[in-house]
């Protein structure tokens, strides 16, 4: 079906929000990418942490986003706001609301 | 922001299907009931398990939804498929494509 990615950053001290800012621009950059259905940052109870959850029509089309070149722009800028990642899982849709 | 639930079904062998069938029966039932904006229904590597990740406008609204009437009516045809319930994180969702 699809490529469900679930994935936690963990940050330097009181980075949170500057790397959810930073991870928002890349959803934004994705906006017109058609083979990336879901890209969703969020924070959880767990200070200095981002949770992003990604849905994807393919593996491939994931790895290959990641050559884009907004996509490597803004993981150089995330990079020093970055001590840790983390993947929570794998998943394949199989569907349901909002996808 | 929003309400986002990461959760997990360990079923009876060989049962992952039929709750796959039954949950996106579940996630068709929302589809008029705005304040779910996502209910999504995946398998992953493990076998004899379902993940649903959630996204509602608020924690209540999630509440109020266990009592709607087609959810506890799947809830009582799915309780005999499941053996355990994992919730594996909640997030407040800040943004992002799909969203």
């Amino acid at each position: 079906m699809s490529y469900g990615i679930f994935g936690k950053f963990t940050t330097t001290a009181g980075q949170q929000e500057k790397l959810v800012e930073l991870l928002l621009e890349a959803a934004a950059s994705l906006e017109d990418e058609p083979s990336c259905l879901h890209y969703i940052v969020s924070v959880s109870d767990e200070a200095d942490t981002v949770i992003v959850h990604e849905i994807w029509t393919s593996q491939a089309s994931h790895k290959a986003s990641l050559e884009l070149p907004a996509t490597r722009r803004l993981i150089e800028q995330a990079r020093p706001l970055i001590t840790g990642m983390e993947r929570l899982l794998t998943f394949d849709p199989q569907g349901g609301k909002g996808l």
